[in-house]
């Protein structure tokens, strides 16, 4: 059985941002995006591509289209194909996110 | 910004398991399971859909395939197209569970 525990998904680097890969196939991505206070994934969009972020620890501003709103544990925030979308870890805790693109990008 | 909180989804029915949609497109759905102690989802499977389980609460037996296993918080449960699916809370706790499936299944 393919089974992985989020809780193992705990790499952090001083230099940016880093994404774990969780699965994947041709249908989907699941991450787990480990970021320090101070990083961030630059607002960016995909034209056929849906995006999730679920956030397990910490608290990141997101932003999606022109809003930016700050959410902690348990959110679950959807950016849909289409729309601009980025996240930012302010600080002071380190974050943690799980994040969904169906389907993954042709080009990640 | 179309954010919901995974703990906002606590409703569950004497009956049979509970499914509520999180996030939905043409691409996936994003469902939170609770599943009182002794209901399940019989085993199954999906030709063209991937599935992926994540235990939020308490513990359920997953069948993947011919494979049975027991999980608890953070597992996180890859069903493939194609391969037989299915979970049981077995008790005695209850049990959440985020669940995505990409692409969502024509006659959901």
């Amino acid at each position: 059985m393919d089974v992985k525990h989020l809780s193992s998904f705990q790499d952090f680097s001083p230099e940016k941002l880093l994404k774990h890969n969780v699965f994947q196939s041709g249908r989907f991505f699941l991450d787990v995006y480990c970021l320090q206070p101070g990083q961030a994934q630059k607002p960016h969009r995909h034209a056929t591509s849906d995006k999730v972020y679920v956030v397990l620890d910490g608290r990141c501003r997101f932003r999606v289209g022109a809003e930016e709103e700050v959410h902690g544990p348990g959110a679950a925030i959807f950016a849909p194909a289409g729309a601009e979308h980025g996240v930012a870890n302010d600080g002071p805790d380190a974050a943690r996110l799980l994040v969904l693109m169906s389907p993954p990008p042709e080009h990640a």
